[in-house]
């Protein structure tokens, strides 16, 4: 076998979502399905309907490498509207996210060479990116992201491949960039010639009106990585890369070594709900959700969890980072909770390196319950956590 | 870019399909869609709207990592029935069989390690080992497959790390290994612990009752990988592999490192199709098509073609192989016959190392031409083949 298969332990992650599938478990682990009741579901029947009925051939026949022409159309017209200019010709699909990762690794990597990455940072990302054995070069980061002098110096150091990151409502710390921040960071590794690979798979689910422009919007050198699965559903199975000529053939080959080209059924149906009249009232009350867990969630850890906690409220997503307090640790907590049957996930996971906060952080995400849920799951972590620390419960104290 | 982008050259055979697509030109070039006429066209649109009416919901979710129980068992069923005892549990399902033999050589492939191969081979195949930098070694081949003592020494000499083979309905060249050579592989094989990659996308489309044990029904070290596209539809996107335990596993890591599982609504459709009782009678149907236009085919070659082209007449499946006249190249004849708006592809691509006959070898391939339009563009084929033998066209000389 491959080292990198050698080396990949047998997935705790795994195993965790597997318990979290269970219908009596609080899960703030997120990584399956989108809430059934927040998904266009009518919708999406429909449109495979209608793709059905419009040319049964189609649908037997392979795609275009590149994508079929009606959706890059779509998905260009919803990007070009929201966040980044951008014609349908800079557009490949994938077969999610996922594919678009792999398949940049696959374009640019020669083993042994450098990505500079944050840490922590999407367990998706690792995944793709390990079996071509490069060097994770971890920036380190702020609130906003990676910082600008350490990621020159990482650049100058390092000659990284490409520099990965998230710009907006960040997985799993769930924090967003600045604008200024964004200028900078654009413009350094344009001057020394490293792409940068922006992955928004939140991209649309901010909670405040304005919305940030990608760094693909301020340089054509950026490769953006998007997704349908948070914003319609994973089973669409649809992403895609937007990038440059050079990028885009060179991803082009790898769908044909991989997979020769995506699902032309699911690609027209996708085509059709991102374009449907009621898309973007689905994305505003997919929003409106998420903010009213998001806001329940935040309460609960204010009311729930005892003194030491830290965390910092998100700008949008379904995730919130939280730190325990100092000498506890979010795997002993994790055990405790299932007990309680509530799951997430720990922080250790999420980093590419041996980090101070690893094992005191945690990935609370709230794609998958109710606020009454959130608020009972919290206090279950609560007592958990109390156990831990040996203190007593403050409301059986003061009663 | 990778070495592997840069060492591609802009893909002949892409343009030479591309031309293939234009409804006026007689193609023999493959690899497009499955003549739509010979599939289940309504039963797989019933197909999917069963899926869709039973449980919008599934077609929301990601799958399971090995794939849709309800398709493992289906595989299973069917190639238990027909060519190995299969447990659904052996089963991994991917995006057609080039996601299986990508996910393959990302499970096997260090740089450096050696594929034992055929040459000529399958382009999937090359195109999907290449961005893993093995070295090809071309085990010396006659009319049923690997020569036995050539095997055996490439395997004491050069160690792969597996063996990649077609044992029924090879393509490009259309032959078939026999029941004593197989077992003599296998057996070699299994003394010195290489395991063999059995890839048999035609499977199932043989001309003549009987058919053959697979190579995997004779030991459970083999990797067996089929596919839907070529008895159902490209479109499905379905693959499958069949392995042993670190085998799948490794596999499943590679679909959640690269894709995040296959599409729940193709799955379901595809395990609904291969249990429809139109099934068999489907294949049927396909296979007296494919016997039939090969028999023109093989009359049309006869009586066409000038002397000096010789073949073998395959057993099962859509592909002629054939040698031209020495000193003839199939490159020429192919621009030739372009001007005469015919295509096929010539053999130069399908070869891994430089062959004495790479040049002069080309495949003809029945999935998407009539009878009458198979005589017509053989006939083409002949005149271009005299002009440049400088022979005079045999009716206009008699005339």
């Amino acid at each position: 076998m491959a080292n990198w298969v050698r080396h990949t332990k047998p997935s705790f992650v795994s195993e965790v979502l597997e318990f979290a599938r269970q219908d009596d478990v609080i899960s703030f682990a997120g990584g399956q399905t989108l809430d059934v009741r927040l998904c266009m579901t009518e919708e999406t029947k429909e449109a495979y309907e209608t793709v059905l009925n419009e040319s049964a051939k189609d649908i037997l026949r392979y795609s275009q490498s590149e994508g079929e022409e009606e959706l890059r159309r779509a998905i260009a017209t919803v990007l070009t509207e929201e966040w980044c200019p951008t014609h349908k010709d800079d557009v490949v699909v994938t077969n999610g996210s996922q594919q678009a990762l792999d398949l940049i690794a696959k374009a640019f990597l020669r083993p042994g060479d450098v990505i500079a990455i944050e840490s922590p940072t999407g367990l998706g990302a690792i995944s793709a990116f390990t079996p071509y054995h490069p060097l994770f070069v971890a920036v380190p980061c702020d609130e906003e992201g990676m910082l600008v002098s350490h990621l020159e110096q990482v650049l100058r150091q390092h000659r990284p491949r490409f520099v990965y990151l998230m710009s907006t409502f960040h997985n799993p710390t769930g924090r967003t960039m600045g604008l200024e921040r964004r200028k900078r960071i654009v413009g350094l590794c344009k001057a020394a010639g490293v792409p940068i690979v922006e992955h928004n798979s939140y991209e649309g689910l901010g909670f405040h009106e304005h919305s940030l422009p990608t760094l693909r919007s301020l340089s054509d050198e950026v490769i953006y990585v998007g997704s349908l699965s948070k914003t319609l559903s994973p089973g669409l199975r649809i992403g895609w890369i937007v990038g440059k000529g050079p990028v885009r053939e060179a991803v082009k080959l790898g769908i044909q070594a991989t997979c020769q080209g995506i699902s032309v059924l699911n690609q027209r149906a996708a085509a059709k709900l991102l374009l449907h009249p009621n898309y973007k009232a689905h994305v505003g009350s997919l929003v409106a959700a998420y903010a009213e867990r998001m806001d329940a969630l935040l309460q609960a850890v204010r009311t729930e969890l005892p003194e030491g906690c830290t965390w910092r409220s998100p700008a949008g997503g379904p995730n919130l980072w939280l730190r325990l307090p100092e000498g506890v640790s979010a795997l002993d907590l994790l055990s405790l909770s299932m007990e309680k049957n509530t799951v997430f996930l720990p922080g250790r996971p999420f980093y590419i390196e041996e980090h101070p906060e690893s094992e005191q952080t945690l990935r609370l995400n709230v794609t998958n319950a109710s606020s009454e849920r959130i608020m009972e799951g919290i206090a279950r972590m609560g007592e958990s956590l109390r156990q831990l620390l040996g203190v007593p419960h403050p409301v059986l104290t003061r009663s």
